[in-house]
């Protein structure tokens, strides 16, 4: 398989800072937790959420500090639920003066983002959907979201934009909640440095599978973000790779051998909620994703394998695949 | 609210075929079953299913006891799984010659429709899907639905063809699971006469808000067919309307309301699996749908409605609802 | 119906609190809360959180602010989730010293709502649960949250102990995640002052049928909370009453009837996730259960609902129960 | 890992009659049926389904025909569906002559079982349930229900009898939805031969996670079955094991081992609804069995684990795990 690019939710790295800092005085800086996530062997790259991780430090001392680190900059991912006036809508916020302010902070994150040597601009556009019935004219809510997504992806063309979608939480209905409604919004954008990140997770409970969407995205749009991690299919869970979906991430990684995916890795779980150590769990996370690459290598031009496929036979490859993962 | 035509499952009505038809002999026709609808008060439109309902009497029949029974030709609907070749796949069968099988039929549809004087083909592609990771390869399952699809609807521009999508069931997962996925796969056929028919049960479990997916098609496509039903969102209950989700019914009408929709109203109910009386159970559709109309007739043009949307404010908007709900 | 005495989430009412308190300086107490939740018309009872609530305070100052503001205690409900410690666990926590302080903080809180005046302690043990396959011994959970139960429920025999079931979250997994579970402890328990709270979105996406879960709750222990709410059967949305799932709340209101439920109706809904001012949500859930209440007034000994129900013929019942929820 | 007895559901072999057996005249006997599955190396049990495998058969001929086959009888299990007026109902059935028309067909099957040389009748109670608000007394429903069950246990106290329960369908909500509602029927049956099926797949769409599910039973009734499968946890969809869940498989297997569960495996999978050839199917799940097996075997009496999973830290139990997995 790919030698990927690894990185983590960088949040994750707060968990139990007393113990882990020394001096620790109630305050952990962005560069203390990338130092914290760059001690797990094989993570290398990193992304930040805007505004939260930049508030304090220049870009310039971000990419000294990420070289003294040894990790790269991944990209940025915006953060909109910090303020409390964009609960009800970012780029959809029914008050016009709040929609410019989501807007034009996208903007200064690209900008940033540029300063700081970086392409890559995820936008999980959370707060922007509705809880209720006759809550929101849902025309309305789609131009304003395509509207707002094309002045960002406008402002600078050699940032990609990506769009990384999630079925609810925090509203019980987003606007973008699936990969074929932001594939939807993506042509209606109508520009190129648009993508779609695909975190595993959210595609289970979409409803989706993952490697069909994957399929989905690169003929329609580009797959320009993967966020591993597991879950039960129900909830956004943030479990570790292959708790629970080990066909659907041998899966899922097979097919994004197959497209050319070379992007980061990045490992979207919660150690913070299920009261794991972060950087014990991400070292288990490298290491699943690594075993489960073996098992792709394995998979990759077998000819049985796409005889299986090309009569639809899941018999014969679920022996297959099975056999590859068990080492048998 | 629009003068809906009502329609109902056929199939719905053989029900009780020994009590119902006296000198019953195992066997109930086509004709028997539109009688037998044709009770229902209010009900005044049909669909076939093809070719079952077609099978052994011809077109010209067919217009003539339509008319003797006082209701109209809605459309036809393509079944697929009469025939266990059709199981692992219709357009996207593994095996050419089945799949073109699957699509010849269907042209045979469309021409018997058309003899018949009807212009509204329904398609539900159910065996059209994937049960297992490592079954099928993704990319050939979209291009053979799109290609069949395109097919199918370039034979005869005066008829439209309406895409009907559902999650799963029969297979773990369709080709076309959502609103989102059929208006993509329309956007790839390109042909005028495309649309999307919603089924109320099937949004629900995709996890969709009706009266906004109906938005997304109007939107990109064309919404060319309602069915109303009800269910716990979980699968496809097959509920008699407002059974459950009233107030995402009452939005929904609103909505078809908004968007001029002037087609039928199909109840895809299933009174056969909840032991109910086909008639009775129909005629209580009716009753609902036309309590809900006047609830919806209470909303139109209701400025403070419009003033809470319009500042998505759900309180406001609920309390107006609810009271014309309850009538108070 | 009976005239239900009404509460709601406390905490909901500090949304705004900028806007809401002149001279506001960044904190609201216990009794702010109060007092601005008693603005709203008909709303009569309050549940505090402990520790939370009770910081800070008297119980006998908070008796007399009570009564000035004219709301009766309706009890407390323990909160775990306010301490880190907590995270993987309360009574199941792997560490003893950690389960002992959770256990005996409960037992801290029941002294304090005696000294308050109050007999209802609501216990929701959202932290004792799982996320993984391999992480705990389930035996040893059940064992823990039995015996923690026990301990908490012998330490006054005054007091009735409720238990709050929800599926998930924050765990993906819950130790007591539906009613029938729920039941079964209460059973190996073996205590007389215990009972269940139905909160009506759990209950949704505990994929239960609320009102059968009442009359199962009735039969094998008792009703002693309801929590009144909406959602979509996926999650806990926290939506105002009635805006999903009507009928099921008017059979949940008739099955309240039918037991002698005499407690208290609590709005367990979020206007601060979903943007709402707290004081009209709650009205506008008040009025609901109002008009819901006259629903449930006019099918009450409707001998032909009853003869219906008798023959399980929800055609027949469907129209009886839609006609008097139209008002027709 | 135990050596399990392996059995599956017959009908799946009915699947290509007309390919797999020459001379085909439109009809497959039971014996025809075992015969072929007898074929699946491996397979060395089968359960009937009462009446319809029993047709036209006297027990000592099923006797002498499964012992030539080479194949024990594993048990029995009802099928009410075969009959349109068990629809609404079996034991709950509102017309107390279908109701016991349906007890009555059990007592039968009890006998003939008994006759054939069997001690485990199996109960899907799958037609007693509601779909419909106020369609039903809940009350009514559970006594009945656990009357009939009492019957049914009471008829031969040396037949186990073993419930599986189902969250939905047929019926949108079973009377018996989840192993805890089943349990606490039992415990209000009070007879001691009765005990509960898992089926892994009922299991997960029932928010169950399957190895705690087995606890529970264990320790409040006993384990009398294990339905092996797999599916995505919303419907039941009949995969082949560890075609989603791997680490759930394992963990279920790893408890039944602790818990010293001597029973058959059963697949309980659907070759026939996924288009595949049911000895190959069969032959894929017992292999991965065996894989899984010896996954368990080097688990068992693994004190890192023990130790991990007794400060419950799921990273240290899913990497210790998934080493045994992957085979490194």
């Amino acid at each position: 398989m790919t030698a990927f690019d690894f990185a983590a939710r960088l949040n994750s790295f707060r968990v139990g800072a007393k113990e882990y800092w020394r001096g620790y005085n109630g305050k952990v800086t962005t560069f203390d937790l990338v130092d914290r996530a760059a001690t797990v062997p094989g993570l290398n790259a990193v992304d930040f959420n805007y505004p939260d991780h930049l508030e304090g430090v220049t870009e310039a001392e971000t990419r000294d500090r990420l070289q003294a680190a040894g990790v790269r900059l991944n990209g940025y991912a915006m953060r909109y639920y910090t303020e409390p006036e964009f609960k009800i809508g970012a780029f959809t916020n029914p008050d016009p003066a709040i929609r410019r302010k989501a807007i034009d902070l996208t903007l200064r994150g690209l900008d940033s983002l540029a300063e700081a040597g970086g392409d890559l601009m995820t936008l999980w556009l959370g707060q922007d959907g509705f809880d209720y019935s006759f809550q929101a004219d849902y025309d309305r809510l789609w131009e304003m979201s395509v509207e707002g997504i094309r002045e960002v992806a406008a402002h600078n063309p050699a940032i990609d934009i990506s769009l990384e979608y999630k079925p609810n939480e925090p509203r019980s209905f987003s606007v973008m909640p699936d990969a074929a409604t932001t594939l939807l919004a993506i042509r209606d954008v109508g520009l190129p440095n648009l993508g779609v990140t695909l975190d595993f997770a959210h595609s289970l409970y979409a409803n989706e599978m993952p490697a069909n969407t994957a399929a989905l995205i690169a003929r329609h749009s580009r797959v320009l973000g993967i966020h591993l991690n597991d879950g039960y299919g129900k909830r956004d869970d943030g479990l570790m790779v292959g708790a629970v979906h080990v066909m659907q991430t041998v899966e899922l990684l097979h097919a994004l051998d197959g497209i050319g995916y070379r992007g980061v890795i990045y490992f979207d779980t919660f150690p913070d909620t299920t009261g794991l150590d972060p950087v014990a769990e991400c070292t288990v996370n490298i290491a699943t994703v690594t075993a489960i690459g073996r098992v792709v290598d394995r998979l990759r031009n077998n000819e049985m394998l796409a005889a299986a496929i090309q009569k639809q036979d899941a018999a014969a490859s679920q022996a297959i695949v099975q056999a590859a993962l068990f080492g048998s």
